[in-house]
């Protein structure tokens, strides 16, 4: 569907994003795309000045930028002040959400009698559901999930292909589980008896509030006992890994290979970059902010944030980081030192036995 | 089922861990859970004398503690040298292990005509097992198992969903992969040539031992030649992968995310915490401990423990990370040292000049 | 079938590694095996000379050696300059690439009516294929592949079990993706709005070049707008990921559990160790090398190393490494000056006042 740019900036002061068109407010545009990839019937953006020369050179039919930006004669542009998040609210406008084909029941899905769905479900072939899950509302579930016994899924909940939820799990409203993303496998919990591990049966859960979403070929372990919890909101990226009894508040966000460990306590609104390692039995204060690659082995407090392996606050760390770079020039620096002050301490002694002399002479 | 303190006291007995109760022998329980959690009808424990007060706020029926443990009057709790592996027996002895529900053989599983299956396999609908491979007694095998040509899955392994095990690799007895786990799919085997790279066929397999768990969304790459093995006993967590040849000893433990490249040798014992990295070719001895986020670039001795990227041993480690800490201070005291050590040259350098002009005129 | 040395010393000429026998040139092999596995019916090779003890008590009927190794007076060889680059050559001589099973077309398969499916696929039970997809010919599809609507595979190439490609991705032709992979699913992208993060629509796609090779349990974001590219004949292990939007130059080989965020630009022919992290919005140029464990925060040149969290160019990484392995010493040697410096500067002014003394008299 065509949108006059005249429509589109009406629809960005609806969002909360004043706007105004600069150019021709009748053109149309119909997909919003990159400055480089864009064509004459597409909508792009500018948000970042680094890439100004790009507005001289794009195909693009119009393009969204910052109310100072100036720009080339030709090209009609959408001025606001955040042209990034006025792109995504457009992106939204013109092309929407993924939409879920409505396949309903294939009759290739194996449900258990005892399971219970909700109305308007979409459970692609080669689904399996035991019994005792229930599945809510406008629940979609894609080729190869498992639902193992026991386990609910909320109501507008979509499973991408190959997602396992294991028995007794619970999913919030509206979560989202990219592909191969397993939910409540065992933990790591074994005992050393006479020379081998034997295992601790995991008889706690996972559970995930609403609106999680989770990126592909995570991996969450339920609790030994009570529950892994994944609160409210809170979204990861691919790869994750989070250890059996941990909770993480809400509206946080993981992005990729971060690996939190067992029994650790996460709050509200925490970042945590690529890569991050938290140990276990920690917490780690709302808002904190963990830069990629840390390795965390301390408390984290509210608002604290953290950078290294061992992580350390932000700014000690950034000091440290910056030390560590000139550390050969330094080591070098300390064993002129220690030649200097030797020299020194020669030529001390030498002047004391001088003086020593001359005070017998005198 | 319900069990009273006097008779999960007697257990404990039976499997090595003396126990009394103090309070109420007759009083009945019928599940584990967390002092938090824990309803009047359930048992929980305190392993860790910190969360000690939750003694009192606990609504548990009864709680295992340790031997010198002060408990409130109105609470009946039992008494053992270690309230953890008591605790864990006593799961054991309540929940038992996950039952696995008694499916046959699915009539929508793809089983060859060549392949060989034990007595009592549960293999579930969307399960596809091909030519010549052999499945012992009392497999499990959920949907989306897929099983390559050729390959041996050991008497009462469990494979749970998605698992794929590629052609001719061997499974032992017992042997648990999570959801999602892959055995024995190529390594990182090329050979650059005129600018491309050339596929190096990989023609040996994986073997695992008995009673190797591997966690959720592993990966083990098979040999170039000869086999990657991963010892008898040996656990992973989830997101774990080990490279083409490599040989992992018996009763392992390895957290998540841990990462062995190619032709590496493990020994016995051997724990390797959460992110550890282990390159090529390596040597990595019987009782190893690699602590989190270890980059390990040399050999280890039996029983070494290392630290650190790259890993260092680690008291040498702890020492390394405690002046790093301070290294911003250390270098500007260095730099302070410079300019004190050039003030004294120079009043060094005035003291001989007037000690040589005392001389001239002595 | 059985291979004389002659013949495989004539074949290996033909691909440019001339050889000689020495020993009996009409000995005949069936197979390669390394040189603690192989019997006498199989060829093996010695590499690397710390391995030469083996060349006494090896089965092996033959082995392929370097031109001027000495060997057993019993034990036939295949000499040659490179012996594991002819090794290589003769595993694909002797025993080829994995052949895939010729099933056809699976009547368990789901394939949309829409989709358009070229000559001689390999479709098996299991698969999905959604309305839309194009699948070149000789491609092959294990069980648990799922196709999303509109995506386009190669002639030639073969997603191993359970691997997903999300809707609209490009897989170009020869492409091998092992299993549990998954193309395209969304970026971790969001707006913070009134303390909730909003999903932004990911509306771009992934594309993979020819000659791909992706290991097990990889995640290739799609991109927010325009593509996340993989070039030609690049190469991952397992459980590498890339964030949205990044693009991936021709003939790259990635280590296991190497993690790119988004945004980024990595040349042609870079090599990436084992578990590398690389930050969003970067440039890597061509041919660069990060070693493993590297994080990397800041561009790298064409033909850059670099290694360590953050990554420095590999000469100062070095240099840094070694002076931080002796960072307690050292801290201990700037303490010792500190006390030296001072006793100095005390003796220093001592001096002085004698002197001041001595000038008095004088």
């Amino acid at each position: 569907m065509a949108h006059t740019l005249q429509e589109l900036t009406e629809y960005l002061a609806t969002v909360g994003m004043p706007a105004t068109v600069d150019g021709d407010a009748s053109k149309t545009v119909t997909a919003v795309a990159t400055l480089e990839d864009a064509r004459a019937d597409e909508i792009s953006f500018l948000a970042n000045p680094k890439y100004e020369a790009a507005l001289h050179t794009t195909q693009a039919g119009a393009v969204i930028v910052a109310s100072d930006q100036p720009r080339p004669d030709a090209l009609s542009v959408i001025r606001t002040k955040d042209p990034y998040a006025a792109m995504t609210a457009i992106v939204v406008r013109i092309h929407g959400y993924r939409q879920h084909e409505q396949v309903g029941m294939s009759d290739a899905a194996r449900v258990h009698p005892d399971a219970k769905l909700g109305a308007n479900v979409n459970v692609h072939h080669g689904v399996t559901i035991e019994a005792d899950v229930e599945v809510g509302d406008d629940v979609v579930l894609y080729p190869g999930v498992y639902l193992f016994k026991g386990c609910r899924i909320g109501a507008g909940s979509v499973l991408y292909p190959n997602v396992v939820v294991y028995p007794d799990c619970i999913l919030g409203r509206r979560v989202t589980l990219h592909a191969g993303t397993v939910i409540g496998e065992d933990g790591l919990g074994y005992a050393m008896v006479e020379g081998k591990w034997h295992k601790i049966p995991q008889i706690g859960i996972t559970e995930l509030g609403d609106d999680v979403e989770l990126g592909a070929n995570c991996a969450i372990d339920r609790a030994t006992l009570g529950q892994t919890h994944i609160g409210t909101g809170t979204k990861f990226s691919n790869l994750v890994t989070i250890g059996h009894g941990t909770k993480i508040g809400k509206h946080c966000m993981f992005v990729a290979q971060v690996g939190i460990a067992g029994s650790v306590q996460v709050g509200d609104y925490v970042t945590m970059a690529g890569k991050v390692g938290v140990a276990g039995h920690l917490k780690i204060g709302d808002r904190a902010k963990l830069s990629a690659m840390s390795g965390v082995m301390r408390d984290i407090p509210d608002d604290g944030r953290v950078f290294g392996i061992p992580a350390l606050p932000y700014r000690q760390s950034l000091r440290a980081t910056s030390a560590y770079e000139k550390l050969p020039e330094t080591t070098k620096q300390v064993k002129q030192l220690e030649a200097q002050v030797a020299a020194l301490a020669e030529q001390v002694t030498a002047l004391q036995q001088q003086l020593a002399k001359q005070s017998e002479r005198a």
